[in-house]
């Protein structure tokens, strides 16, 4: 095994933070309950000379380490990262690319073009007074020039801001992707987290149903390149104009739709007793109130036009909806269901979700059309539509689903200098198969067995040892790792 | 050309903010003194019966749109990403990939894995008492939790965060690399940017040389890469184990070391006569300065040797690494500079930046060996070696020299129904091309000129017209877009 590991374990770490006061410290600490601590061991080369220190396991107790000299305090830092976020270490990292390999890959296919916006954003383009989830939990703040900034919860706001920058020079219509991170701040609930990356995919110009039909094929296609199939995954469909035609025949005024929409979209989160009341307390009547109930329990077209009759728009959009799933192919996924309403604010038409058939898990994905959002932001009407689809429950249902890949670092060659003296010959064979394209691990000081092992952990195809006396033949022992063959091969014929 | 246009063209964007109140409003406004503003049109289906607007083109005056009915204040919003910050159209973003899959494609070769940490991190790990610029332009606040927080400015201790959690299960050495966005905020400066992103190459738990020499190949092979020549860019190094000699030939006590290293970056940045006020005013002797002073300007062994004696580490480290550039095949690339200290207070050993000949630009990447961040952080001393490589001073340095790729959007079919009925059999054929990994865009509601045009803009190989006298024979028209012949082809030949 390895002679040389990490000598330093601590869970935590310790660091020097003259400047912060107890208060903000401590209030902070009080948030980690299951927090450890542990003895500082401080490095010879450190300029203390003397140090205090104390030790405990229990909560909200920070260590501080006085140094006497100059006053300064040391004090316990968790090695973990900032509550709510990841690290990705390198196997957390090829799964998430891979899954981004497999969102671009979708992207390419439907010819989508990718964009890229800052994960900083203005506050001012999030704020929307529908009281939407979204919008309750921003992580805001001011920054040092008194400007009120964001770490973005969404990406949308930000496509729709550079579209109408890039005004003119624009030709419609626009397939945008994009891969990012997204944030929110919530205070109360423990174990979710603050961040994920979302991938977007936006169609700007087109006010027919086929956007609607080509965003639902995508995430068919992504699905299905991951192993996913239709009796695992269904997508839910419905459009608001269904829920704007109730609101219509019960004389509601147009105002309230949003705020309608967010409300209902609370349905089976919330008791509907609570759902009720608030919308009688937006100025629903009783009698709208149970209207919209009546209608979000639909789940089939006669049912849907025996209340609201076969002329509605929203009726027309989802039957073409449903055409179209037959000439892509992913009938068998969507199914008609009114209740789904998606909590964004800005949503007008067709609404969609994608959902695990077990019921186990959050939604996967959704998305809808936005046609006003370009005049909310002081545009014109611009007709457009998306989806966002995270990186988490996705995650979750291949990992119930037994279809998480199996990824590991991959490497061509592995070059192993026998003697320390060959650590030139080495870097020249290294740096000669990777000029030539070969990714070459270069290891020294290590025990052959050692070699052997990561070897075989990084699944390396050949290992290369260099050798005295083959070298000055102009040789390197070279093993085939498959097939467990070796040889002596002349430098020149090893790439 | 386009029938459909961007219609809403402002640059600037009004939306709703009732919360926000007038003072951070304006605050905010008064920091962006070229703005323009615009009168917002509504589009008529914004619940808005009247309202008054006033426009101005002058600083510091925000346009406020009153509703009379619910009192609500419109406010112009600028269509520009925060101050300092980027978008990427899908022109840059094909740029910044393209930068990005060379990073990736060099960090392959060289078997470093990738790895990932929170954008958002602990202010703690940042910390540090040295001046250095990247500590004093910190984007830190605090979070809604108390927690101080900042957007990182460099990606390093993160890393050695992540070790550090990891402990015993990692076994030394690692290779990593990261490519992530990096932030400062600095107040004073116009034009420069507040992020930036940033490949970070580490090597962790290698003491000899061989770290630094792998590291500088990984540039030198970007380099290559990329275009760029020796005659083009160099690479200028040394070690702070020099300077720490001069320091210790003066008896300048240890615990300045740190401070005399980031005083001293500041070379050919400030005049001279600040650097020495600065040191003496630390506590160096006037002796000591203008030993230091006269070390920092050698540019060769004999001289280096002639000063300090050849038995220094920091002589016999440089001398290696000229060695081992040998080679590897880049000597031709570096050249010895003592005053080449680097700005991070943590670097011990080995430092190097990379820098165009032309003396146009800022340092194209830089790094150094820290063999003292893991103690510093409470663990024990773990021999460590890395550097980071920005993607702005690069990106000038491939336009300056020509050298920036063409890139274009590239898409295998344009699928293009010449009926509106055909809608159906066009959906089919763009969902089999697709499933057999063609990326196809699927255009409709355009006139035949403007798809030509456009099939000629995203380099399209193949324009397929769905007809309906075709159709009916189960055939399409297929144009071959690079040799521009026309023939029918039966459906299920397509693919």
């Amino acid at each position: 095994m390895s002679a040389v590991v990490v000598q330093c374990l601590h869970h935590l770490l310790i660091c020097r933070r003259p400047h912060i006061s107890a208060i903000s410290t401590l209030s902070s600490h009080s948030l980690h309950p299951r927090r450890n601590f542990c003895t500082r061991r401080f490095a010879s080369s450190v300029p203390f000379h003397s140090h205090k220190h104390s030790t405990s396991t229990q909560d909200n107790i920070v260590q501080h380490i006085t140094n006497e000299n100059d006053g300064e305090v040391m004090e316990a830092i968790d090695t973990n990262p900032p509550r709510g976020t990841r690290d990705f270490t390198p196997e957390d990292m090829r799964l998430r690319s891979w899954l981004f390999q497999n969102f671009r890959e979708v992207s390419r296919l439907l010819s989508f073009e990718e964009v890229d916006f800052p994960v900083l954003e203005s506050e001012a383009l999030f704020i929307r007074k529908a009281g939407e989830e979204i919008t309750q939990q921003l992580y805001n703040f001011e920054d040092k020039g008194g400007r009120r900034v964001v770490l973005r919860p969404e990406i949308t706001p930000s496509l729709a801001r550079l579209i109408m920058k890039q005004g003119k020079s624009l030709s419609l219509p626009l397939k945008w992707y994009t891969i990012g991170q997204c944030w929110r701040y919530e205070r109360m609930t423990r174990g979710r987290r603050r961040e994920h990356y979302q991938w977007n995919m936006d169609i700007i110009g087109i006010s027919k149903v086929r956007a609607e039909a080509e965003l639902i094929y995508a995430a068919v296609l992504l699905f299905e390149r991951l192993g996913i199939t239709a009796s695992d995954v269904g997508i839910r469909v419905s459009s608001r104009k269904v829920l704007q035609a109730v609101l219509e025949k019960y004389s509601i005024p147009q105002h309230l739709f949003t705020k309608v929409c967010v409300i209902v979209d609370k349905l089976n989160k919330i008791p509907i007793d609570e759902i009720q009341n608030e919308l009688i307390s937006v100025g629903v009547s009783l009698g709208a109130v149970k209207g919209i109930i009546e209608v979000l329990s639909l789940k089939s077209f006669p049912e849907l036009e025996a209340i609201l009759g076969s002329d509605k728009e929203g009726v027309a959009d989802l039957k073409k909806l449903f055409f179209f799933a037959e000439d892509y192919g992913f009938s068998q996924w969507i199914q008609l269901d009114v209740s789904v309403v998606r909590g964004l604010a800005y949503y007008t038409g067709i609404v969609f979700e994608a959902f695990d058939r077990d019921g186990k898990l959050r939604a996967i994905c959704g998305g809808g059309r936005y046609d006003k959002l370009f005049s909310m932001f002081g545009g014109d009407d611009t007709p457009a539509c998306g989806f966002g689809f995270g990186d988490a429950v996705i995650i979750e249902l291949l990992k119930d689903k037994g279809l998480l890949p199996n990824l590991s670092h991959k490497v061509d060659d592995i070059v192993f200098p026998l003697d320390g003296e060959l650590e030139g010959p080495a870097s020249r064979i290294a740096s000669a198969l990777r000029r030539n394209g070969r990714s070459v691990d270069l290891i020294e000081d290590k025990r052959l067995k050692w070699v052997f092992k990561h070897a075989e952990r990084i699944g390396a195809n050949r290992l290369i040892l260099v050798g005295n006396s083959e070298w000055q033949q102009g040789m390197v022992r070279v093993k085939d790792l498959s097939t467990r063959e070796e040889s002596n091969v002349k430098i020149e014929e090893l790439c």
